[in-house]
This record gives structure tokens, sequence and C-alpha cells, in this order.
């Protein structure tokens, strides 16, 4: 019996588990390498930071994913070096040969070389920032009842937002409602007048990659909830006691999300690989290297130009990406020919808290409540598969009839591996 | 209008919950103080160590519990000392005198001064215990899979479980049942056949407060499960490679789970007050302090002896200490005589997996499916006001007909405060 080709999978996000998914019933062996044993729903991280959802409502283990997949291998690693020109991937749990890579690491937050950013403020990228920041949300107001010092209160009490992006817009609105509607009947003591949420953007409008009335909905309903917006400011320093604008001024806070950008995870470094932009890799219109056409890059990993501009850093491009990359590599294993990939753009859209969203579907824009209950559907249309799903639905539903936030734990878990 | 005497409560676990509760409607100010800003529902820490459920199904915020007790406060912060004298707390966040404190602040996990238990095995007495264990567990499957010396693979999949009370007993058989049914489908590369349980009991015979009868069809249930059960054997020392047993036999594990024991915990001194064994405070039939009729101690942290012996460290005995302190509270505030303190057993019960328990309700001993359907009623009937016991139901519903553990990741929480 010929050895069969052997195909490794770097992450286990959107894309990775595209390709995994579209191999499946392909003669090869595959390999899914991932840091963490679960996927990520990242879209609705930032319900696990602001304490609607729990961890495992939106992340699953990869094993349980493939598990019917019997020619996928899941292995829980770090990836420390890929050798090109020997075909290897080098991890902290063992050496793999491939025939066939596929890069799908995605992305990381981009600090734009800010250090007191990297140092003074939680990212939104991976369960682990999520759940630390939900609880330093919990315990500013647990600081802020007790102390008499009124400076060190309005610290506590202001919360910085960094990135007008999706990511940045949803949490600062859901954050804004938990500050709203459930946090005052727990903390009698705070004077919920001295609380604000602060988003802070760079460029001229909320939503940038929005149509410029849905950037103007967003703002208004943010605005309704109690978000104060600053736009065409960027953040020139962040420390221990709060940031500093571009302009000069002055934010004191003890609490700076980041969501201002960012840029792809290269764990590893890979010679005389051409870098885009965010750290991106150049790829061809096949999605593989110009040099290597047998390792493939897709998601946020790739800088993959369409219409003139690279594609975004969303889930639909990783997926897309990745059927594309498993089917590419079913017909080369045929000896056939795959086309060029093109991705489609179905539609963006973005939540701004309890019964309103933004929907941008080709040239039809949607707002408000129909907005809301398409951005439901289509998640929970891409948490199928998930057990997460009804107890995602049993937490929205909870929150929407009784306006509550079920998960306000402040929990250190210790540390393990 | 005069001062309302003060009552500061050391603890939010069962006892002290029920102090608050039943001083609701009494004209008194009411401080509770916990380290944790959460309610924990203990007899169920198992079941989130092994996987099974959300560590919020089982945890609730003390705020949110105490929303409705208008004169009710709650303080999240670590006591430091207590100064009977002057009627004081001292706390991380406050100082609070009182009129009437009652000492609820619960059980540690006993090492019974073994260094090396305390350095190399995992409690299970708080959440972040739970969380850690769940990781570890699944950690060494991963582990487990990628390494070829068989030796170190042993290790890695040999669980011990040491003290075979309820949670010992409830642990194991959990884990048993995860590994007998849930993680082979997981985890392929894994040799199922290499994966042993082994619960080590220094005494006679399993669950010793049960009678003999329930513990030998405890036994015979774990062992259906697989579980080896080590009887007469104490633990004389624990390593980073295992554990050696008082017969000098050895067991290599990478993993130990301390259930065997546990002392009222202590962070404070209280000067000239007399202690039982398990570091538990001596008690007038009153539940108060011989010294300060004003200072009660409830629950674990209480040895008061009842029919020649200590209660039992248990939720219904906090529960009634604490609904009784909270009515003799009422009662010298109207100048009113208390009766004395008297517990009434209504019934202990374990489980042992998945559609099976042991209960013990007076004369009346139940076992197997019957004993679980009780089991189960008992518990959803505590959880009431949680909102978490839909979702309990949900995630039991699931395990029950799917075999399932829904809670399988591995997440390393960073540390924030």
């Amino acid at each position: 019996m010929a050895r069969l080709p052997r195909v490794v999978i770097l992450g286990a996000g959107f894309g990775g588990l595209a390709v995994a998914r579209n191999l499946r019933h392909v003669e090869v062996g595959v390999t899914l390498v991932d840091r963490n044993n679960y996927h990520l729903f990242q879209p609705l991280l930032y319900q696990v930071a602001s304490g609607l959802l729990d961890p495992s409502a939106i992340a699953r283990p990869v094993r349980t994913i493939m598990r019917r997949a019997h020619n996928v291998d899941v292995l829980r690693a770090e990836v420390t070096d890929v050798d090109l020109d020997n075909r290897r991937v080098i991890t902290s749990g063992a050496a793999l040969d491939y025939d066939y890579l596929v890069i799908a690491s995605g992305s990381v937050t981009n600090y734009f070389g800010n250090d007191g950013a990297r140092t003074h403020s939680i990212g939104l990228k991976d369960l682990g920032e999520a759940l630390a920041l939900r609880s330093h949300l919990l315990s500013c107001f647990e600081r802020a009842g007790l102390t008499s010092d009124a400076i060190a209160r309005r610290r506590l009490l202001t919360f910085a937002v960094v990135g007008a992006g999706p990511t940045g817009v949803e949490y600062s609105g859901a954050v804004a409602e938990l500050i709203k509607h459930v946090l005052p009947k727990d903390y009698r003591r705070v004077d919920f007048g001295e609380v604000s949420v602060v988003l802070i953007e760079a460029g001229g409008r909320i939503l940038a990659t929005f149509a410029p009335r849905l950037s103007r909905l967003a703002t208004r309903s943010l605005q309704r909830k109690g978000v104060r917006i600053v736009l065409g400011e960027s953040v020139r320093s962040v420390d221990e006691s709060g940031l500093t604008l571009s302009s000069g001024d002055r934010i004191e806070t003890a609490t700076v999300v980041w969501t201002a950008g960012v840029r792809a995870a290269a764990p590893f470094d890979l010679d005389g690989v051409a870098i885009a932009r965010d750290g991106r890799i150049k790829v061809t219109p096949s999605l593989n290297l110009t040099t290597h056409p047998e390792v493939f890059v897709i998601g946020d990993a790739a800088a993959f130009e369409q219409a003139g501009a690279l594609l975004p850093m969303l889930a639909p491009v990783a997926i897309q990406g990745g059927t594309y990359v498993g089917k590419t590599i079913a017909a080369r294993l045929r000896g056939a020919d795959a086309p060029a990939f093109h991705y489609r753009d179905k539609g963006t859209m973005a939540t701004v808290g309890r019964g309103a969203a933004v929907a941008q579907i080709g040239p039809v824009h949607i707002n408000g409540l129909i907005g809301w209950f398409i951005w439901i559907f289509v998640h929970l249309l891409y948490l199928v598969g998930f057990r997460s799903r009804s107890l995602a639905l049993v937490s929205w539903a909870w929150n929407y009839f009784f306006w509550d936030r079920p998960v306000r734990l402040i929990v250190t878990a210790s540390a393990d591996d």
C-alpha cells in the first residue's frame, strides 16, 4: 500500500477547520495543529468578555469537531519552526513531514510598536484575554465601591475601548448595556453617574468598512446607550493610570481594551517568503507561495489581493479560502487543475447591543431590530454543530427577557499545562 | 433615628447566605464578606472538574443573590484580622465594626502536614482548583498521545484520587465514565487499556459515613466503571512522579487529586478562643463563643457536638446553623430567648456516576437509578434561585442521552485582580 500524502494544517480556526473538513473523504493523512485544544468562535468572543456567554458556548474541542473525520489527526502543540525546503514542521510536541502545508495561523493584536499599550491594555483575541477582561471589569466595580478617593474612583469607573471596528463597537455596546441595565442592581454603593465608556477611533467614523449611513446609525445607537465616541484621535501612549491621545488630551482609566488592529500571527520564520502589510504572507491567485506551490496560506495570515485591495481579516474569507484549498489539494492529487481563488462577499454585520445591529449585504443595508434578528440567525447558523448552540440560545433568551448578564464571575483559574 | 445594629457575616457559603436571608426583614445592617464575588455550589464542584458543567452553572455572584435584600451589603475582600474585644473585623478592603459577628468561613483542604501532597496534588475545594484539574486531566491525554516512552505514558494515564468520602467517590466515578465513554472518541492515539483510575482510602471502606451496605453497592458500582479501589492504605508521600503508600507500594502518576480531608479555614487568629479537632472553633449550644456571646460560628468552621460527635462538614449543617443564627439574632434584638441549636439530619447522598447514587434517609437506604433520581431532584431543589438550574438541566440531559461531556476546554485564564 502506498503511503498516503500528508497534509499538515497550522491552526484550527475557521480556515483550518474548513480545509480539514474538505479533505475528510480524500485519500490523505491530515494533521491539524493548534496551540489550544479548542476551536474558538471568535465573532462572539466579546460576549464572553462582557459576561453574557460561558466560554464553552463559543469554544469546542478540536478533537470533538473532527471526531468523524477518521483521516484527521489533531495535535495540540506550539509550532516553533517551518522548514520549507525539507517540507517539515517542528512543533513543541512532534516534528511533522508534509506533502502539503496549509498556514492558517490567523492573527494577533497589533499594538503598532506601542509598548505602553502592550503592557497596560487588554486585547480581545483569545479566550484567556476575554476571561481576564471580564474579571478585571467586575473588579473595577468592586474596588470603586470601596474607595473614597474621587480621582481613583473615576479612573476605576472609566472604560476606554481603542479602535472602532466591529470588535470595538460590539464590545463597547455590550459593556454600556451591562453598565446601564445590570450592574446598578448589584453595585448599590457605586454612583453610576460616574461611570463612562469611551470609544476611541483614529479614523473619521466608526465601522469604517460599512456604508456611511450604517456608521451613522451605529453611532447614534451607541450614543443612546451612553458611549462617548472620540473620532480622529489615535492613542499616543498608555500607562498604568490612563492614556494620552494624539491631541495631548488625557483620559484617566484603569481599563484600556485594545481592538485597534490585528496583524498576522507569525510564530515562526519563513525564509525568503514575501510579506505584505500587517505581516500577512503574499500568495499567488491559488493561495500558495510562489516559491513553494505545495504551501498554502489562508485567512488572516494571507495577503490576497482582489479588486485592488487585500481581502479583509474576516471569518468568511478564511472559510472560503479553506474550502478552496481543501478542494485544490484534492484536485491536484487527481492531477486536475483548480481555478484561481475568488472571494465572494456575502455581506458583513455588526451588533451594537441588544436588539440592534447593522448589516450590509451587497447593496442592501439593514439596521435596527431586523438587522439584529438577521445577525442572530446568521451566527446561530455558523454555530451549527456546536452543542453550545442550544446553550447560547438559552443565554440570549435570558438576557433578552430579564436584561441580565448571567456570567459575572471573577475567577482566577490556576495555570496549568 | 437610632443607629441600626450591625451584623457582619464572614463567608458567603451555604451558612453565610442562610444567615443573611434570615435577616432580610430584620432591622439590622448586614455586611456579607467573601474573598470571591460568587457563592459556590460546592456539592457539584466535581462536575466542573470532570468537564460536565460550566463554572457558571454552580457559581453565582453574591451581589445578585442578595439583590433584593436591601439591608445586606456585599463586600469582596480578604479578612485579615478579627478584634473580638473591640468588635471589629479588618479586611483587605475596609474595617468593619459589628454588634454581631457570624463566622461562616468554611473549610479548606487538609494535607495533614504532608508538604509533598500540598505541592504535588490538586485539591477540590474551589473553582480555580476544579478548572485547573479539568485542564490538567485533558493535558495528560494530549501529552500521552505524543510520547513513545512507555513509563512516562503510563504515568500520564494513571489518575490517583486520595480519600473515598463523597467528593473522592463522586469525582473518581465521573472521571472513570469520562474515560470509558467519552475520551476514546477524541484521543484515538491513546491506548485506553493503559488508562487507570485508583481510589485510595485509609479506612476499611469507601463512604464510611454511610451504611455498610451502601458502601458495598458504591464499591461494586465504581469497580464496574473500572476504578481500582485501594483500602486500608494511607499516602505516605507525594512527589512529582507519583505517590508512595503507607505499605511502601508505589503508584507512578502525574495526577494526584487530594480529597482526604478538610479542616476549618482560619485566615485570622482568634485570641483566647478554644479550638477543637480540624481547626474547628468550639461553640456553646447557641452556636456562639463562650467568651463572646455576640460572636457566632456555623458550618464547617464550628465544632458543635451533638449525640456525642461533632456535626459533619456538610451543606445542610451550615444551612440549618445559618438559619438558626439569623433567627437567634432577631430574637435577641427583640429581647426574646432562643432555644439551643439542634441539627436535624434529613439524610445524606452521594452519586457514583451516571444513573447511580446512594442515599441514606434515616433508616431508609436507597441506591441505583432511584437513588440517582432522588439525588438529582434534591440538588435541583437546592439550586432553586440559580439561573444555572435550567442550564444544569440541559447539560445533564445532554450527558444522559449522548454520553458526552460538553466542557472539555483547556483554558489558562490570565490572572487578574
